[in-house]
C-alpha cells in the first residue's frame, strides 16, 4: 500500500489542464503498488490511474518504462497504456515528483492462485516477450546476478544463523561462477507476481506494474513465474500449475533445447535473487515505514527446492 | 490510509451474490478512512465502496450509521447511500468483518481550504441537521464532556510540561462544571473535516463518513466545523471563512440566541475533545501501525483562541 505524495487542488487542476481527459471528478489515492503513489482518476470521460514516481525509481528510467507500455498496447497486449498529453508527452511533474497517468484495467488480481490461472499468465508472458522483441530501447537488469552481492553484503550482519550466511554464500559462489548467458533474450517483466495480473471473469484481463521490466533471458522470466505462481502458503511446490504455466507459455513461444535445460538453475536464481531484496528490504525499512514487509524466507524454502530438481521434468513438463 | 482486511476471491464473488449490482470488475484498496477497511468497486453497473468494519467500530451500532445515511440519501442529502441486498439487509459479513456497499459520489476534498468553501459547507451541515429531524434512531455522544476524563486520565502520563497538564485539568474542571444543556439537538456529523466533505467543480458535491454521528447539539457541530475549517496552517483564526460558515449555516437554519451566545464555549469544548482524542491516539497508537498520527498540540492552539473569545462577535457574525 502507498500514498507518499499529497496532491493539492491546485497542483492537481493544473495537471490536468495539459491533458485532453476532462476535469476530475473523482481522485482517491489507492492501496497498490510499494515504489510509488498511486490514485485513481475519474473524470467525465473515464477512469485512470495517476502515478507519481517515488525516490525508488530513478526519473532517468521512466521513458524505458513508458515508452515500453506505449509499445507493448500498440501490440494488443493490455497493459496501463501510457495517456500523452496535448504536448505529446507521457511524462511530466506533479507536486514536485515525475508523474504519468495511464489508462485503468479492469480486473481483479487473484488473491488465492487456482491452477487454472497459470495457463493464462504463461500464455500471457510468452504474448508480452513477442510484442517486445522490437522494442528499442534497452534497460539492464540491475537485479541480476552482478546486483546480488551487493544486496547480500548490505544484509549479512542481520543473519543470526552462521550456517544460513554459509549457504548464501555458497550459493552467491556457484551463481558468479557461471550464470546462463547466450540464452533468447528481450524485454522481460522481472515481477510478473500475482498481485501483476488481473483476471476478469475467468480471464485473464491485463499485465501491470511494469517498474522491474528490464533486457535479460525469457526463460529467466518463466523462472520467476515459477517461483511466483507455483509454490502454495505451506511453501509446497505445485507441479500442476507449473505444467499449466510452462504449456501455456509454449502455446505462444516454445522455449528452445537450452532454455529447458537451464530452467532449474534459473529458477533458482530467481529465488536467490527475491530471498536476497526481501532480505535487504527487511533490514533496511525502518520500523515505522508504511510498507508492509515481506518474509525473505519464503525464498529460502524456494531455493532449496530448486536446488533438489535434476531437469524441466520436476517442473511438471 | 487503511487497508487492513484481504478479502479473497470466493469471499468477495460470495458476498457480491447477495446483490444485484452484478460482478466485480475491479476491486482496489482505496487510502481513505482511517477507521475501516474501504475497497473501490466497479461493476458493468457502477462503481461502490465497499466497508469492512474493523475493531473501533461497534457492529451494534452499525445500524444507526447504515440507517442514518438511508434516512438521509432519501431526503435529498448527497452521502453515500447503502445498497441493499436481495433479501433488504445492507449490513452483512465479508472476511470475517461487518461489511456494507454504498454508493460512489463523485468529488474531490479540498486539500486546501478557501474561504469559498466554507458558505456551503455551512449550508450543508444544516441541511443535515434538518434532514436528520424524523430519524428514529438515537445515538448518545460518547466523546461529549463525559467522555473526555477517561481519554486524559490514560495519556496524562505522556505529557512532559505540568503546566500543560494543569491546563487541561482546569479545562475539563471546568466543563464538567457547565456544559451547554438544553440547546436545539438532534443528529449531528460530528467530524466534519475537510476529507469528509467533496467538492465538484466548486460545488459541494456530497458529505461522506457518518462513523462519529450522534445525537448532541446542532450548534456544538457548528463549532466542529468552526474548528475544522477556520483556522490556517499557522493556527491563525480566519474570520473571513468563519463569517463564511455561520452566515451558510443560517441559511438553511437560523442559530437561536442561546446557541449564538454558547457559541465560543461550544467551540472551546471542541477543541478540548480533538486535543484529548489525538492525544490519546498518539499515546496509544503503536510506533509502527499504519495509521499516520495526528498531531495534537494544533488543538491546543484552538483551545486557548477559543478562550479569548467574548462572543459570537469574534467569529466574523
Amino acid at each position: 500500500m502507498a500514498v507518499y505524495t499529497e496532491v493539492s487542488d491546485a497542483e492537481l487542476e493544473a495537471f490536468l489542464a495539459e491533458y485532453d481527459i476532462g476535469e476530475a471528478d473523482s481522485f482517491k489515492g489507492i492501496a497498490e503498488g510499494v515504489e510509488n503513489s498511486n490514485y485513481l482518476l475519474v473524470t467525465s470521460i473515464g477512469q485512470f490511474i495517476v502515478t507519481l514516481y517515488e525516490k525508488r525509481v530513478d526519473p532517468r528510467e521512466l521513458p524505458f518504462f513508458l515508452g515500453l507500455m506505449d509499445h507493448l498496447a500498440a501490440r494488443g497486449i493490455n497493459c496501463p497504456q501510457p495517456i500523452h498529453g496535448r504536448d505529446g508527452q507521457a511524462l511530466r511533474q506533479l507536486a514536485g515528483k515525475p508523474a504519468a497517468i495511464t489508462s485503468f484495467l479492469h480486473g481483479l488480481w487473484p488473491r488465492r492462485i487456482l491452477p487454472s490461472h497459470c495457463g493464462p499468465v504463461g500464455e500471457a508472458l510468452a504474448g508480452l516477450h513477442l510484442a517486445g522483441r522490437d522494442f528499442p530501447l534497452r534497460r539492464p537488469n540491475a537485479l541480476s546476478v552482478g546486483g546480488w552481492r551487493p544486496l547480500f553484503e548490505a544484509s549479512r550482519h542481520s543473519i543470526d544463523d552462521p550456517a544460513l550466511a554459509h549457504e548464501l554464500e555458497d550459493e552467491l559462489v556457484f551463481f558468479e561462477a557461471g550464470w546462463p548467458d547466450g540464452l533468447p533474450s528481450g524485454v522481460i517483466h522481472a515481477d510478473l507476481f500475482n498481485d501483476n495480473v488481473f483476471f476478469l471473469h475467468d480471464r485473464l484481463s491485463g499485465l501491470i506494474d511494469f517498474y522491474f521490466a528490464c533486457n535479460d533471458a525469457f526463460a529467466y522470466d518463466v523462472a520467476i513465474c515459477l517461483n511466483a505462481w507455483c509454490f502454495e502458503p505451506d511453501m509446497s511446490f505445485n507441479a500442476t500449475k507449473a505444467r499449466a504455466l510452462l504449456q501455456g507459455y509454449e502455446r505462444a513461444r516454445p522455449l528452445e533445447p537450452e532454455e529447458r535445460r537451464q530452467l532449474p538453475l534459473l529458477a533458482r536464481g530467481a529465488a536467490l535473487r527475491f530471498l536476497l531484496t526481501r532480505l535487504y528490504d527487511w533490514v533496511h525499512t525502518p520500523e515505522g515505514a508504511l510498507v508492509k514487509r515481506k518474509d525473505p524466507r519464503e525464498y529460502l524454502d524456494r531455493l532449496r527446492f530448486h536446488r533438489g530438481t535434476a531437469s524441466i521434468a520436476d517442473y511438471g513438463l
